[in-house]
């Protein structure tokens, strides 16, 4: 099973817009070394997730939320993988586990730190991606999110910027459950399709086209008691225009201002006044410990019930996690964005 | 004691940007027509408030938090004054009490509506136009929100805009008094000094002189927990970037944003979500029915045992109410603005 050479993507340089691969990351080979002490496993990946908060990892700033990528080292990120390797009793060879991995074919994992086995992965009816996706961070952050921000009530109506993404169309789809209407924007009349006909939203526009708050007054004529914030700048401020008194904001992210050197200035911030909203942001791992176990059991049993549907984009190879990475950040991808390294 | 003349400031015109006297409000002088029915009484107004919401309400909106004032009406708001006639016998000739009353020397209040009696007003240390400040609406905003919303915790700093006025003086101290470290901005080097000197600020700057938030970082070097927002623009970005982990928004108000047709393009909201703030805006009459005895009860007893002072700027006579209130918004009031109209 020794391998001797691991691919890995290397960080190079702190981008000021978006990253470019082969000027800010690459894929490099090296020689993998493997020496395991008492714990340790070697891992085999299977998938690494893509996600947004990357790229504030890719910063030269030590007070940040989250410590940056260092230059010279493998990106990191959440995975499935394989033990093929251990001195681990609790993670023996051939266990399936999720946890902190690098953008490369294999890692060792010291003392398995964070590691957590999925149990029966190989019998399940569950695809292995979904645990970097829906049952993962990202469905972590819609579900703790929305119900503890959100406070979400039957007949309200909720408004979900980058609907069709790995956050927002889960968020779309507990709040149906949950008798609100929802509306979505995504960036192609694709994404609007899928939010409309598959998702079952009530209304959803493309924010490329046309004016941001005229095709979001359309789609919520009678305002918005829920903000569900994945995307900044204008359409923070059409969402600020159209909210309702005692309106929550759920400030998930905002990507629209994660690659530009020319943020964007929101003007209305006085709706917060005098409507009385709550924007309120976080850190998916603040909400963990609440809604762990609730999510888990709640959202695995909507998923193999069917009663809900998952998108992924699924890039193959690690050779193409640089461009599916700047892919993702410009919205290339239709659904939660994974990549691929090996099969099982 | 039937008076046959009216002086009142009626509202003209919408203004778009400062108000104009003369243009978009003015003094004039009616018959008064005294026809009381059952339970309405006749006031001789003693002191009027002059608030920053006024200029709120000199817009044509319905969708407006509060409705607008009226063109060819007389503007009003919160005062203190004598019962000279009445068919109310919860409200007696020579009553003393605070409600809602036109900018006039004589009010006719149907019904008493909203009508509150200051028991022995004649006799207290409390002087009058107290009830219109830090012992009417600007107190209880201070009080309630920096409670509901602030969360202030022994150690925290705060950091307030407009910390000289009338919700901003009442904010720091009872900051202090939770030995929170205080620290304030204002529009004129006197009102910093009243800030540092009289009211114990821990740090206090002028914004007008130098950059605002290099001003800020050098009186909070070690970040801000809670911002008490009066002002908006600039301020609120400057807060934005030194607010810390899990910091709080108290939005109360962002006066530097009422009278532009240019409102200020806030650029880095996305603090809100890595440092996981929570902004909420309220209403002080949101939190009346859970903060207003504690207040009256605290507050009351702070001001008569002189463990809290407070400032205020009191214009003299009616004619002058326009100019005074251009002058609030402008910054030109030192403390709480009111208008004296008439003598016990
Ligand atoms: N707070 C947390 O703990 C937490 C956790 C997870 C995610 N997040 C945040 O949640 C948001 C969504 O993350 P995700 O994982 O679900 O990603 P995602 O939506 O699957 O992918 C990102 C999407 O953002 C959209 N986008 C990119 N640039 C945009 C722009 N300028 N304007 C509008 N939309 C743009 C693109 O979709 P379109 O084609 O629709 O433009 C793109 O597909 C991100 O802001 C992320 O940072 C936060
Ligand atoms: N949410 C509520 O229920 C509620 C209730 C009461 C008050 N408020 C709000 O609280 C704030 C303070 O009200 P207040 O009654 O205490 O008024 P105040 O502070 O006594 O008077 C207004 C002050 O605002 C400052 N100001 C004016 N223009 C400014 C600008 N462009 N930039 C910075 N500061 C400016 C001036 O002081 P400087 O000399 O320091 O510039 C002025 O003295 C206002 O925003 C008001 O709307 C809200």
């Amino acid at each position: 099973m020794a391998k001797s050479v691991n691919k890995s993507v290397i960080f190079l340089k702190y981008p000021q817009e978006f990253p470019v691969p082969g000027e800010h990351f690459e894929v490099q080979s090296h020689e993998l070394k493997i020496d395991l002490k008492d714990n340790d496993v070697l891992l085999r990946n299977l998938f690494i997730s893509l996600d947004p908060y990357m790229r504030g990892k890719m910063r030269n700033t030590d007070n940040s939320y989250t410590a940056g990528f260092k230059i010279g080292q493998p990106l990191d990120g959440a995975g499935v993988s394989e033990v093929i390797e251990s001195k681990n009793p609790a993670f023996p060879v051939g266990a399936i586990v999720t946890g902190m991995v690098g953008w490369e074919e294999y890692t060792v994992v010291a003392g398995a730190k964070g590691l957590r086995a999925i149990p029966n992965a190989r019998e399940s009816k569950i695809p292995l991606s979904a645990y970097v996706g829906v049952l993962g961070m990202p469905g972590l952050t819609a579900y703790s999110s929305l119900k503890i921000i959100g406070q979400p009530k039957a007949g309200e109506t909720i408004f979900i910027s980058a609907a069709s993404g790995a956050v927002g169309q889960l968020v779309g789809q507990i709040a149906k459950r949950l008798d609100l209407r929802v509306v979505g924007s995504a960036g192609s009349d694709d994404k609007v399709e899928y939010l409309l006909k598959e998702l079952k939203f009530d209304a959803a526009f493309n924010y490329k086209k046309g004016n941001i708050l005229e095709s979001l007054r359309a789609a919520a004529p009678e305002g918005v008691d829920i903000y569900y914030e994945n995307v900044g700048g204008e359409t923070l401020e059409a969402a600020l225009e159209v909210m309702k008194l005692h309106g929550r904001i759920i400030a998930c992210g905002m990507i629209s201002q994660y690659n530009t050197q020319n943020p964007y200035g929101v003007k209305n911030l006085v709706n917060i006044v005098g409507k009385r909203i709550t924007m309120r942001g976080f850190i998916v791992s603040d909400f963990a410990a609440e809604s762990g176990a609730d999510f888990a059991r709640d959202v695995g049993s909507w998923l193999v019930n069917g009663e809900i549907i998952y998108k992924e984009d699924i890039a193959v190879g690690i050779d193409n996690a640089p461009t599916a990475f700047v892919g993702m950040l410009q919205g290339k991808n239709f659904g939660k964005q994974v990549v691929k390294i090996a099969d099982l």
